[in-house]
C-alpha cells in the first residue's frame, strides 16, 4: 500500500479533527488503498493545549517547515483568513505540493491567483470543505453534474444565521435575544459580523460562482444584506402568506450574466429549503438535464469539515482530479450581472398612519414604478399611537424600480417607517 | 481537444436523451475538455420511431457491432434487464472498453461477476445512474465520503411508490384508485409489480450495500415488503401519531453485519425524508465523521438519468476513477445480517371486536413476547358490526419477537384481522 505524507497548516478544532482521523485511520487506508501519514503540523503557539495528542516532533511553529518539506506531498491549509494563508498556499504549490484548503476567505478573494499558481505548478488546489462543511457540493458540481449547463445555485450556507432564523421562527423570539443566546451556546462568535451581516455567505457564493459558472466576482461587488433587520413579526406575517425567511446565497444565470446575491428571502413553505432548520446547510442546484437537486447536511463542525478535507486528500492521494481544476480554466466565464436587474416578488412591511387614504398613496408610488400589488394586509394596529403595520406582497418587479419606489415610500408623510423590504425566492412559474 | 467515441446499447427514452445531449453538446466539451462522439447505437427494432434523429448509419440491430468496434472506447448500456445485458457488458469490458450502465437489475444480480471482469480487463464499470436517477449518490459515497466509516444508508429510491404514497397521504385516497390513476398518468407501469412490491428498491439497495459496505447480498435474501397493504386510514392514524408512511430501502451496519431491508415505514414528520413528495428520490447517508447527509432530486426520467450517465461518461473519458472501482475490491465485506435481529418500534393496526377485555388479551400476547406498548388508540368504531380499529405503537422490540407475537395476535378470537404491521424508522435516541 502506498503511503502519502501530509502536512498541516493550522491545528484548531478542524485541524485537530483531521489529525485525529489520520492518526486513527479507522478503515480509511483499506477503503482508499492509500495510507496517509501525518508528517508535520504548523501551529502559531506550540504551548497551546489541543484536542489531539500528536507524536513527538510533529509540531512546529514555522509553517515553512511544512511548505518546504520535500517528504510532504500534500499540504492541508486550515488556518483561515487571507494572510498568511495566501503566501503559504502559493509557496506550497510552487514547491511541488498539492494543496487542500478549507479557507473560504482566501479562496473567495484570491482564488483566481491561487488557481493560476496551481495550474502553472501542475499541482492540485482543491477545497470542497470551504463551502458547506461536510456536504459534498463542489465535487458534484465539477464532476457528477458536468454534463449539465447549470442555471442556478441557491443555498443556505451559513449555519449561524440559519440557527438564529430558525429559533426566531419557531419561538417568535426577537433577533437580539436569539443572537445573545446563540453566542452563549457557541453557535455565534463574540463578534458575529462575518455571519449575521452575510460576509461568510458572500465568500462561499463567490467560490460557487467561479466553480460553476467561471465567473470571478470581486467579493465587494456581491450584493449583501444581513439578517439584523428581521423582526419576529416578519416571521408571523410571512407564515400567514405561506413563507418562511432564510438567508439565501444565490448565483444565477440571467440574460445579463451571473447574478450573485446574499440576502434574507421569503421562501415558500412547501419547498425543501424551507425545512432546513438549525445549523444545517442546503444547496439547491439546477441543471438543464438533472433539474433541481438538493444537498443537505452539517455545514460546519470539526468532524463534518474533516470529512470533506480528507475526502479531498484521498482524492488527490489516489491521483484523481478534483473540484476547482476543471471549470476554472476552460469555461468562458459569465460576466457579473448587476443586482438592479434582478426580478422577483417583494414583501414590504411598513409602519403607517392608521387613517384613510394611506393605501392609495402607497399604491400610487408602487404603480408609478410599474410595480403591481398582489396583496395588502393591514396587520397589528396600535390604536394609541394611531399606527398600523401594512404588509404588501407585490407581483414580480424589477429591483431598480423597487429601490426607487422604496425611496419614495420612505418620503411619504403617512409612512412612519419602511421597516423591511424582503425579496421572495421564485420557484417554477413566474407570477 | 481529445475526442472519445461512445457506443450505445439501447435507444429508449433514456438512450435517446443521452444521444441527444451528446449530439447537441451544449457546452459539455468546453466544460470537460473532452469531445464526445456518438459512434454507434444498437437497437432491437431498426424501424421504430425515436425521440432523437441520429445521423445516417449510426443505428444497428446488432449489439456486437458496438461491443466489438475498435474505434469505440466507452460503451453505454441502457437496455435494462439481466440478459442479454450481462453478456454484452462482459464482452465490452473484455474487448477493452469502459462501460457505463444504468441497469440496476444486472448490477444487483450479477454485479460481483461484472466487476471482476472489469477488474481483470483493467477497465472501468461505473453505474451512477442505476440508483437515484440524476441524484449523485454512488460517486459521493465512493469518493467524497471515503474518509468516513459509513453506518447507515436509508432511502426513498422508487419514484412510483413515493408518488402513490404521497397522493394517498395528501388526498386520503385508496391505494387501488391512486395506482390506477398513476398508471394512466404514466407514473406506474401497466404491470406495476416491480415497483409496488419493492423489487426495484431491492435492486438499488443491493447496489448501495455492495458499494458502501462491500457486502454482496443475493437479492432474493433481502427483506422485501411492498405498499399494497397500506390503507388510507393508516396515513390518518400515522399522522395523529406524528408520522407519515414511506417505502424505505435501508442498508445499515449492525453488530451482526449489514442489514438490508425494503418495506413501508413510519417516518417522523419532522425529518427530511418525510417531506420528499411525488416522484422525488432522497438518500440519507450517515457517516462517522460527516453525520447525516441528505441528497434529493429526480430519481427517474430521461434527462435526469442522462445527466448521471453522461457524468460517468465524462469522468471515465477524462481518465478519472469512478464509483464501483474503489470499495468493491478493497474492503472487507460485512456479512448479511438477518432481518429477525432488526430492532425498531412497530405500528400495529388491528380490527378487533369492540368489547371489554380485548386490549388485555392483545397486551398479554405482546407482553409475553417482551414487547412493551407505548400507546394504544381505539380509532374508528363500527357500532353495527361491533368492530373497532385498534392502533398500537410499541417501544423498540426485536423483529423475531414481533413476528412471533403477530402470529399469536392473528390467532386470537377477539382479533378479526391484523390489518397492518409497520416498522418505524428511528432517529437519534432509541426509545
Amino acid at each position: 500500500m502506498r503511503t502519502v505524507r501530509v502536512g498541516l497548516l493550522g491545528l484548531g478544532v478542524v485541524g485537530s479533527a483531521v489529525a485525529r482521523a489520520i492518526l486513527e485511520d479507522h478503515g480509511m487506508a483499506e477503503r482508499s488503498g492509500v495510507r496517509l501519514e501525518l508528517a508535520k503540523a504548523a501551529v502559531r503557539d506550540l504551548s497551546k493545549k489541543r484536542a489531539v495528542n500528536l507524536p513527538a516532533g510533529l509540531l512546529t511553529a514555522d509553517p515553512a517547515e511544512v511548505v518546504n518539506d520535500p517528504q510532504i506531498s500534500i499540504v492541508v491549509e486550515l488556518m483561515g483568513g487571507e494572510n498568511p494563508a495566501f503566501d503559504l498556499i502559493s509557496s506550497a504549490l510552487s514547491s511541488g505540493k498539492h494543496v487542500i484548503s478549507a479557507n473560504k476567505e482566501v479562496l473567495a478573494k484570491r482564488g483566481d491567483a491561487l488557481l493560476t499558481v496551481a495550474s502553472e505548478a501542475g499541482k492540485r488546489l482543491v477545497y470542497e470543505a470551504s463551502v458547506g462543511g461536510g456536504v459534498p457540493i463542489l465535487n458534484p458540481i465539477s464532476d457528477d453534474l458536468l454534463a449539465n449547463r447549470l442555471n442556478s445555485i441557491r443555498a443556505i450556507i451559513n449555519g449561524t444565521t440559519n440557527y438564529i432564523l430558525t429559533r426566531m421562527s419557531s419561538e417568535g423570539a426577537a433577533y437580539d435575544a436569539v443572537l445573545q443566546d446563540a453566542q452563549q451556546l457557541g453557535y455565534a462568535e463574540a463578534d458575529p459580523t462575518a455571519d449575521v451581516d452575510g460576509f461568510d455567505a458572500v465568500y462561499k457564493i463567490a467560490i460557487l460562482g467561479r466553480l460553476a459558472f467561471g465567473t470571478s466576482a470581486a467579493v465587494e461587488g456581491i450584493h449583501r444584506e444581513g439578517i439584523g433587520r428581521i423582526a419576529a413579526r416578519d416571521f408571523r406575517y410571512a407564515d400567514e402568506l405561506g413563507f418562511t425567511i432564510k438567508l439565501v446565497a444565490a448565483a444565477q444565470r440571467t440574460p445579463e450574466g451571473l447574478l450573485l446575491r446574499v440576502h434574507p428571502s421569503l421562501v415558500p413553505l412547501d419547498v425543501p429549503m424551507a425545512s432546513v432548520n438549525g445549523a444545517m446547510n442546503m444547496v439547491e442546484i439546477e441543471g438543464d438535464l438533472v433539474g433541481p437537486l438538493w444537498l443537505q447536511g452539517a455545514g460546519a463542525g470539526p468532524e463534518p469539515t474533516a470529512s470533506a478535507v480528507l475526502g479531498d486528500v484521498l482524492r488527490v492521494a489516489r491521483g484523481l482530479d478534483g473540484p476547482g481544476s476543471v471549470v476554472s480554466a476552460r469555461v468562458q466565464s459569465l460576466p457579473v450581472a448587476p443586482m438592479s436587474g434582478h426580478i422577483c416578488q417583494y414583501y414590504i412591511r411598513l409602519t403607517a398612519s392608521d387613517r384613510p387614504g394611506v393605501l392609495a398613496q402607497v399604491a400610487k408610488v408602487l404603480g408609478d414604478a410599474a410595480i403591481s400589488i398582489r396583496s395588502v394586509i393591514q396587520m397589528d394596529t396600535d390604536a394609541e399611537s394611531g399606527r398600523a403595520d401594512l404588509v404588501i406582497m407585490t407581483h414580480s418587479a424589477l429591483e431598480a424600480n423597487m429601490q426607487e419606489a422604496a425611496t419614495k415610500l420612505r418620503g411619504l408623510d403617512v409612512v412612519v417607517e419602511l421597516d423591511n423590504l424582503l425579496r421572495v425566492e421564485s420557484y417554477g412559474q413566474a407570477t
